[in-house]
């Protein structure tokens, strides 16, 4: 599996023990981790905003297979990437959150608070979430007994947000091409992006909003 | 301020320890609570599909100012609403996030688990969550030196929904027209959208779903 | 009621954010605080062991009705504390947690955590369990119908506390004296335990230590 | 490792669950757990009074490495351990927790709550906290570099309570015998117990409790 995570300018500091976490839980996995957000406090500067933009972009690309984001409390970019479609975000605070949205929900993208809660620990208790988050097979219900309504509401819930969005493509051209343009300007991302998306149209609008 | 509650099939069984919650909580603070989900087991049957298409409908018509939404872990009711434009629903799990969440995100919505973690003292939990949710002027800001960017953000925020997602009524009308039916036939829920809609439109398409 | 905040040198620095949230909501309630612990990380240095003893004269001197005390973890007041007869004392993390503590344990001293989950809201947690520990009246039990065994209960681990320990002074005796000393040094513990002890032999013990 | 797990009257009906999780975690790791308090509501009746017993009794004999323990919010449990000299017991919510008070504590004992928050998905977040109580080397210190003196508070602590409290099997005979009575009276935990005390005058003391 293909992991991205991306950090905004909030807490871009805590991205190195974040990255740790992730790349030693994702290792021991067999999962790749591509570190497509801000690095550092002096990073190319994302606000929650573009890490919606970058995740809708690397999960409808097929370009990664889940992403980790997050922001201060991790409500603003759990909103702002479940605006989009083909985006399944989940909120994380606890390993059995982590568990039990892989079973119930099986969605592709977690948010979690890197501020709030975020003291002694913080770094344990997020390796634990990534421990259940990545583990074991997703999907399978929670609690079991209760699977089939749960992969038919997740079904319907993927239908509903393909009725109410525009076709992704058209939706990305519908927001300010300018916020386009800095999500997706850092080079981790570009380097993620152009060597593993799967979809070309949206490969050559990325490259076309780069060249405006 | 009208607050509408809004439970669904998993955890029908609750409504009534929240209501009493709600009720007192917003009672004191001279806010209006309707109960427009399920209120037990044997009532019209809701899942946190349904939850999200009533709760569009009553905040982007205006009959309620804010919905109080739910399920098993909370992350369907979250998933659903925010899936619509109109909705910014938070998850909140403790009474900061509700303060948290009123400051910075100043949202409309909020989904709670009412399974997860709900043992002795949830309603307490829930009770506290309730009082600061709808306490206090929102949009402030936390910490308050990050007012301004936080009230910027929350304004690209919808209106990236607004870019991405059709025209709500539209959204809706593609919706498969079973579930919308589903979620509009509660007598409860009626009730309330009838009597405070203020969108003429809105209403109109109700009353044809609902004779279709 | 007197209540006495407490902190230890891990987590000094914190001191004056808990210090302000204690006496905002004690404050309105008309309790008076005495911050008696380290106040910042250069103030005479104490450790969680520390913190049981002073803890353990104010209560037992009836120099303060109530204990707010942590570290990093809140585990080593926790211990610290409890080891001491006449010490009823909790451990705290969520506003539910004072409110039941409260009602039915009905005890003296919260262990709060004070680096383990603290992050953004920190301060606002920490208000909002204070204000549930300080609200009300106390042992009225949860739920109310096991009141009477909760009651019961409380009043029989008192007398096992009084039947494993020595009696209180005799304990404090067979302490290390050097340790006592480090903890009754600082100005403002002497000054509320001074002021306030209504116990001479305690008062006159307590001199002693400090003359030696 | 030998691993005793003791469930009170109100929360009996979980020791099922609990004792499944705590067999899973310890098979693994090659403990071996004792089932020595309530397994159903209809067993002998046990309050967390009677646990502070009984744990104290199985780590001071050494029949026992560890205990896992708890109430309805933990808390009764947790002071009832305390009181005892040869206990040092951690409350415990989360899996950090228990890596946490492994590392800085190095206690021999936990409290857990079984009704407080113990909802959808309490019996995995149990499975995780036993994973990181009984895993890894304890003692280590958190952050590394403060183990210095964790280690030297620690020991300090358990002197400290070896001061206050009466020697053990005299501070135990001071108790209401009727409690003690009842405490020894389970079968599992006699069991346990008689065939793997490691000190005579505590055997003896118990078979003089239930002589009487």
């Amino acid at each position: 599996m293909k992991i991205a995570l991306m950090n905004e300018f909030s807490q871009a500091s805590k991205n190195g023990v974040i990255l740790q976490q992730l790349e030693t839980v994702a290792g021991e996995l067999g999962h790749n981790v591509f570190n497509v957000g801000m690095s550092d406090d002096n990073d190319h500067r994302l606000t929650y905003i573009h890490l919606g933009i970058i995740a809708s972009l690397l999960l409808n690309s097929k370009a990664v297979d889940f992403v980790v984001s997050g922001c201060g409390t991790g409500q603003g970019a759990l909103m702002s990437l479940n605006a989009y479609p083909g985006v399944v975000c989940g909120y994380c605070i606890d390993p059995a959150d982590a568990f039990l949205f892989a079973q119930i929900n099986n969605g592709n993208a977690l948010a979690i608070p890197f501020a709030k809660g975020f003291g002694w620990g913080a770094e344990l208790n997020i390796r634990y979430m990534f421990e259940k988050a990545f583990t074991g097979e997703k999907g399978q219900g929670y609690p079991p007994e209760r699977k089939q309504s749960q992969v038919q509401n997740a079904g319907i819930l993927n239908s509903i947000k393909e009725a109410i969005c525009k076709n992704y493509l058209d939706a990305l051209q519908a927001v300010d091409q300018e916020l386009v343009k800095t999500a997706v300007t850092g080079e981790r991302f570009q380097s993620c992006f152009f060597e593993n998306s799967q979809d070309q149209q949206l490969t050559d609008y990325v490259r076309s909003v780069l060249a405006a």
